[in-house]
């Protein structure tokens, strides 16, 4: 079996099994809400079409940020502290770079997954009981690299024990420099920009870093409309 | 000054500085020629291309391969070492990676140089005198990362002593991972096709790791065509 890493999703890369990486903060999130309770999460890149989705089904909870600020007229942000009870059967979250990665991996990829620290026990099972090749699609920002995403990649690809590819082993090996998935995710770009937006934001970023404290093994169901459709 | 990567030509990263990078083993080849006497190198992606330019111009050498073989009717390979002397002046290459790289990176950069570990001191002596902000463009395999060209990226990023983008950062950190370039490259996917073509083609990694070798500084003049035009 084989595991390869596409650090953006533009980049080449196909397997059967695609697992999409925002770990700061949007798939955290996701994995989060659902294990809560969440029965289904859409994901949308414009934050009109997920409030149109609030008109069109019962019961959605809209979440999502800008800028590391909650959404004018949303119920919550995008914080995973925020989703530790559902407050309705639906979330309806507008995230610009992971939807756009779950797009590009199910374009490619059989099954897609929702990656995280939070659920990686769950996701390695997973992913090792499905016993295909798989693709891990860091989400990247606004199409560039991101060391957060790259990290939780590398995590992942150590832990499945694989056959790597280059872009595997480059990541395998960014997780050997690091002392902690903290150090990284300080380091990074949208790390650095939850610690620019005072401390509440800043708690965000030890949060996304608790492995495997959840159960849950997020699954792309399909495209609802423009939105992703996710469920556990 | 800040230094980004794009580890794939498809990466979003612009700057006004491009240095495109293709070390296994055209950019390699490519600066070995221009500082052996040739006056100009015209990359196409189509052999048909570099075919028709021997046509067009006067004093033309074919050079370029597939698979690691040599093109049929092809005057030379794709081996540094059989460009240590001119053989006319001009070569035409048919290379597809690299020769994509410098056109993507052309769209988005003012100017685009060309990388390797051959001209790394002077290429980073024009760089630095530049004073401009860098991206270093990684044309990697077939759209995927490769870990050859992040390595060199990570040398160069390191030796700019720029600020760094994430892409950058993990860069550096992967050319710390490794003993040496040799060792970084045998590993690569790229090195590993060299090694699988016999002990002629496996002496190109170590031709390709000398560093600070040559002094030409390829610059892209601009296309001729469907060629990128390149003179030191």
């Amino acid at each position: 079996m084989r595991v390869d890493v596409a650090f953006t999703p533009a980049e080449s890369a196909a397997a059967p099994t695609g697992i999409v990486i925002d770990v700061i903060r949007a798939t955290s999130t996701i994995c989060q809400a659902l294990a809560a309770g969440y029965s289904r999460v859409f994901c949308t890149v414009e934050v009109e079409d997920a409030r149109r989705l609030r008109g069109e089904l019962k019961g959605v909870t809209l979440g999502g940020e800008r800028l590391g600020v909650r959404i004018d007229g949303f119920d919550l942000g995008n914080s995973p502290d925020e989703y530790l009870e559902p407050r309705s059967p639906v979330l309806a979250m507008s995230t610009t770079n992971g939807t756009r990665a779950i797009v590009a991996a199910a374009e490619r990829c059989e099954r897609v997954l929702i990656g995280s620290l939070l659920n990686l026990d769950a996701l390695v099972d997973a992913t090792r009981s499905d016993g295909e090749d798989v693709v891990l699609v860091c989400a990247g920002v606004k199409g560039a690299f991101a060391l957060d995403d790259a990290y939780v990649a590398g995590v992942i690809a150590e832990r499945l024990g694989y056959e790597r590819t280059d872009a595997a082993e480059a990541a395998v090996r960014l997780v050997s420099s690091y002392r902690s998935a903290e150090e990284a995710f300080r380091q990074s770009r949208s790390g650095r920009n939850l610690i620019a937006n005072g401390p509440e934001l800043e708690a965000d970023i030890a949060r996304c870093t608790r492995a495997g404290v959840l159960d849950a093994v997020p699954r792309f169901v399909g495209m609802h409309g423009v939105a992703a459709e996710i469920a556990a």
